[in-house]
């Protein structure tokens, strides 16, 4: 057994991303950052420490009128030679790159930070640091813990920390994938007239895909932005035999003005004749701004707010009735990225501005 | 050290086709088979036997005026669940079912039949058994055994026991390769219009593919058909990724009134504004019928002649000078198919119109 690594809670919360980063935790190994986690927080006499496999809750319980549920993965995806962390120094300010800075240790350090410290915020606090966010929904310690402890997940509003670039990201897309499959029928290369190519025969489903317009509907005054991808083909049996399927995977993802029974039907009519079979499907979420708890939030951290083109488990919170948005600390577009870093000024800002809410007179 | 199967060369051609389908010899394995036929070869006082590597050739030095290669590979495409072989009786015939079967165990055993047989046959003969066919172009028995041994190649005419229905198939198409890529730029599917798809670019590659007309050139009266297909199509890089590159690898069979540098040329303008690389080419072989040792033996064998739509090993003959058509047993159009099978007469057929042919006085 290796010791349980220590995490300094009264650290900086930029050195405590820093600590964060430095402990592997791909998807499905988060065992040693989760009993970091628990181990720094079990501490703190204000909290209730509930662990459930690799996630980590940790509730206030003051009687306050309401509750706000303040969620982070804990979970990354592959490391890709890019740890232990790297600090820099550039004239925007300072950076921290690694595995983990931008999705979503910066926000976990914030979720830490004001768990150790904020003995009594004005309203009950639900922190939770969960894994298995960055694989098939299966694992997803969110989903597994919705269905296990329900009432650990019972809150007036939640904040999602997925990077946000230190705004709010209201919403977010729904996404589904699907494989468009074209038929032929098999014959050797030099005799091809026996056969019929079904690669010849996608040149029409690709057709359609280049000529896609996507939507760009306006809901609750954001605008959102369709797209319709092939993020895979694959077709070919041999050098010398003319191939008999070929399969387009195509990823929809979908604005949340429509279900994801309607985004499916759409991709199917998208493809009429063609073979569709869908493989993966999540819901968007609305943005929700006309809830009070959301548009109170917005208005506390300065009124910035934008949509979310992403997936994020803004949709399953959603989904139980509970309004969510993001707010976290780094650029969605640097997130899976080799040379993902966060901004260290993000993360203070997150956690100031959260410190700020939680903190004012009730 | 496994004993060296035996292999009786008096047998009956059908039943000796069986002894050589169940001596495994997938390409580069064929150490066993080589063995036996070589073993087996040996004995005979009217012939000179000479190993080089896994191919055996068997010569009779009678002076006679001509001489004629008669060939054969050994090898055979991977194991499919198709050994040992099976004899099956049809209202047609028997068939003989097995890998190696088709290509071209049948020819192997009706050269190696004529081989202990034929004493004093009207014309020397240069009986050749050799290795790695049907793999990369390097490796290739018949290649490496003109550039070590040239003289043991040197003959007026040259027979190869591809299958071809028990008739001349004369001349084959060349071959060729090539990836046509297309390049795209890489973004987060769910913020697709900040990238390129590369998919998407190869829908007019496949378009092009799918509207070609393929030549069909009269060459010394018979009539080559060219094809132009994809046999792979590849690219992608996440599920939630916008591609960067798709690769279309195409494979091209070309009549041999073109030379391999026109068919390459046609290819590059057939793509034009792509990315064109070639991975593979070998070049076709001209009918030849107006040689006369080639009009004769069509003549001696019934006069049936058409073309060979597929690459072999008569393209290198007709590169070394030595005019060559196609002559086994066997339909192509069941090689390298898991249920290959070779018709008993098409076997015995070949076998009595080379004995006739070589029996006769010269």
């Amino acid at each position: 057994m290796q010791p349980t690594p220590h995490l300094d809670l009264s650290a900086d919360v930029v050195a405590l991303t820093a600590q964060l980063v430095d402990i592997e935790s791909v998807s499905l190994a988060e065992h040693a950052l989760a009993d970091a986690v628990e181990a720094a927080l079990t501490p703190f006499d204000h909290l209730t420490v509930t662990r459930r496999g690799n996630t980590v809750v940790a509730r206030t319980d003051l009687g306050r009128p309401e509750r706000v549920v303040i969620a982070g993965h804990l979970d990354t995806v592959p490391v890709n030679d890019n740890l232990p962390h790297r600090r820099e120094q550039t004239p925007d300010g300072e950076l921290l790159h690694g595995l983990g800075t931008c999705d979503m240790k910066g926000g976990d350090a914030v979720i830490l930070t004001l768990a150790a410290s904020l003995v009594e915020p004005n309203r009950d606090v639900t922190y939770i640091l969960y894994d298995a966010e960055e694989i098939e929904e299966e694992h997803n310690g969110l989903r597994r813990l919705a269905l296990s402890d329900p009432d650990l997940l019972a809150a007036d509003f939640a904040i999602l920390m997925e990077p946000s670039n230190a705004s709010v990201e209201a919403g977010c897309q729904g996404t589904l994938r699907v494989e468009v499959r074209t038929r032929g029928e098999r014959a050797h290369s030099a005799r091809s007239w026996r056969g019929s190519n079904a690669i010849h025969a996608a040149a029409d489903v690709l057709a359609r895909l280049a000529a896609y317009e996507p939507r760009r509907p306006v809901i609750d005054g954001l605008e959102y932005h369709e797209g319709l991808n092939a993020v895979f083909v694959s077709g070919g049996v041999a050098g010398n035999v003319v191939p008999d399927e070929c399969v387009v995977t195509v990823n929809h993802r979908f604005a949340p003005d429509r279900s994801e029974a309607e985004a499916q039907a759409y991709v199917r009519e998208f493809f009429a004749g063609y073979d569709v079979v869908l493989t993966d499907s999540a819901p968007g979420a609305r943005p929700g701004l006309d809830v009070p708890a959301a548009a109170a939030f917005v208005e506390a951290v300065g009124g910035r707010v934008g949509p979310k083109f992403g997936w994020t488990d803004v949709a399953r919170f959603t989904g139980l009735g509970i309004p969510a948005v993001n707010f976290g600390p780094g650029d969605p577009m640097y997130a899976h990225k080799q040379d993902e870093f966060v901004p260290a000024d993000d993360v203070r800002r997150c956690e100031q501005q959260l410190r700020a809410w939680l903190g004012a007179p009730a």
